[in-house]
């Protein structure tokens, strides 16, 4: 993605083999590249959300990895390896809702046993970061293209009509490598000339919505309005949402979604009022082991999100303000599951298919040979 | 109402003839009484939202038309009644979605009208206005008792656990002028030791239930946790409410019922997850005029209010935060509809009746008598 004027991936191995990221605490007020030097840092920018989103959190645990066989004794092949089992549930950890987290620091360790040498398998860890960075964008271009069809066949339904989308949170290039999920296919479809327009929950508590998807849509000069999170039913009732596109944190096997806190309440006001509903995610973020959403663990986060909301000052600073009494308790569930019987469709990589372990199948056979 | 150990209205005349509110603006920061010194500044403290609230906005339309009798001309009782008709006006259309705002202004004028000299006519708007404030109390005393018994019957089937409570904005007393709607079988059950815990909405985009119903329960001394507006279906989905209890701004002859925006939104996962539904208000919110919710008007309000969010900074100074970049458009729809089939119960001061017509006419006959 272009930012002021060049190419941005959301995390990257710079020429001297530093790992950098956008710092997206600091958006949208400011654009801000940070070194994540060491492992605890990568397990800290996750737990603090200076990267987030399903597809970042993976591809940010790959690189995480190398970082750790980096920084992993190199004394003997088993002090090695113990200490980066040891490390790795750290990581694991670090926000357990997301499948993609556990997903890539598993396929590292694999990788990282494959090898024969400590630095074979430093070497091997560092190359597999960067194809699951690969994997995730081109997974995320993949998404683009399918998602687009859906938006060109509403066009054709409403020739000359803006058509509009509703989206939650942000499923769009920062919360992956590039492109996003959700987002993917309405930049493709501006690119091409069809008339869209973004309805934006801001998605309380942290905001995503209005310091992310806001200003990803606006650097890439797509129409949208900022909306609060209570208004979605509204604008669906009155006949001003054509479809509605979300990100996924967690897929189960019947095509039960995790998504960020309200995904549900738009899914069940989508339902009620015939719009339809699709949830975009690479095939990373499906729980192949997982049949009950209930199984999904969700995560609670500190209250304080609720009680405090950052954002600039008159002058330009960056500050918190408290919303509520001083002893008012908060409690902060950060996701919730949408029942595959709310959904139109899922979009992977490999195609559009109905939210269920028929649909899956259909597209992910090779998980289902057992 | 008590505050700092003295009993408060949330709008009342002093020993001088004074109009007094708490602004609702400070809350819960600062605890602050204003003088309403003129029809003007009535007007702009109901459009600024120093008021609010379906019921207050009524009793401060009454008392701002007492104050308007007697800004009017003197020298003849037509040019009085027209200055009175002319400026009437201004106070409807200050807020547009809450029934109660015409209500009170045409029932003001009828009153005025009956008064055969200026000074009776002062009079009896004065007297007008304070009736108005008392049916609203005695209604919002009623409607915690019916709603009470609702309380009281979700405890006997879970003898010995916590009645969850989901609620959404501010139907408190600071949305009356005592007791409040929702909030008014709450503070009831409490009081009798019923053990309950409400899950505050923090409604955005104005934080009325962050700010103001989160303020009113612990100064009531009820256990309570602010949720983000997000959070309610997960809650739901988990069996961790009860019961729903919210206000109304407008109820539709056929049992529809306009609100805070998002809650229709909550509606939905309450009849999702079979969770009951009730909405609270007095008479004065019905527009008996009204079959369709369509009809209703929903007031749009400055995007400003969704951009930028006021509260109190580290040091203790209130500010606004602006959370979106700087050129992002937002909309602000203050309202939604929730459709009767989706509520199990209408409160009012008349007992609790089904959300339908036939509902309606058995507890308010008198007024389908054309």
């Amino acid at each position: 993605m272009r930012v002021n004027n060049e190419n941005y991936l959301s995390i990257w191995v710079d020429d001297n083999e530093q790992l950098k990221i956008i710092n997206q605490l600091s958006l949208p007020h400011k654009f801000e590249v940070t070194i994540l030097h060491n492992f605890e840092e990568v397990v800290a920018s996750i737990k603090n959300m200076l990267v987030r989103g399903a597809g970042l959190i993976g591809v940010t645990a790959g690189y995480g990895m190398w970082l750790l066989t980096k920084e992993a004794p190199k004394n003997s092949i088993e002090s090695f390896e113990s200490y980066i089992e040891n490390h790795a549930d750290r990581l694991r950890l670090a926000r357990p809702t997301a499948s993609n987290l556990a997903w890539a620091v598993n396929r590292q360790i694999n990788k990282i046993k494959s090898g024969s040498t400590i630095e074979e398998k430093i070497n091997l860890a560092r190359n597999e970061a960067i194809t699951i960075a690969e994997e995730d964008r081109n997974a995320c271009y993949q998404i683009g293209q399918y998602g687009l069809e859906i938006l060109r066949n509403l066009s054709i339904a409403k020739p000359g009509k803006v058509i509009n989308i509703l989206t939650h949170c942000n499923a769009g290039w920062l919360a992956f490598v590039d492109y996003g999920t959700a987002l993917s296919p309405i930049f493709l479809a501006h690119d091409e000339g069809i008339p869209v327009h973004v309805w934006v929950d801001e998605t309380r508590p942290r905001n995503q919505g209005a310091s992310l998807t806001a200003w990803e849509l606006a650097t890439h000069g797509v129409p949208h309005s900022l909306i609060v999170d209570n208004a979605g039913g509204h604008l669906m009732q009155h006949g001003m949402v054509d479809v509605v596109f979300t990100g996924a944190d967690r897929v189960t096997l019947n095509g039960d979604v995790a998504n960020k806190i309200g995904t549900y309440l738009k899914a069940l006001a989508a339902n009620d009022n015939n719009v339809p509903f699709y949830v975009a995610f690479p095939s990373s973020t499906i729980d192949f082991t997982l049949n009950n959403f209930k199984q999904i663990p969700i995560e609670e986060r500190s209250g304080d999100e609720v009680r405090n909301i950052m954002g600039k000052l008159n002058n330009g600073d960056l500050a918190e303000v408290q919303i509520c009494p001083d002893l008012t308790p908060a409690r902060n569930w950060a996701f919730d599951v949408t029942p595959s019987h709310l959904i139109t469709g899922l979009i992977c990589e490999r195609g559009v298919c109905p939210p269920s372990k028929f649909g899956l199948q259909n597209i992910f056979p090779e998980q289902f040979n057992e």
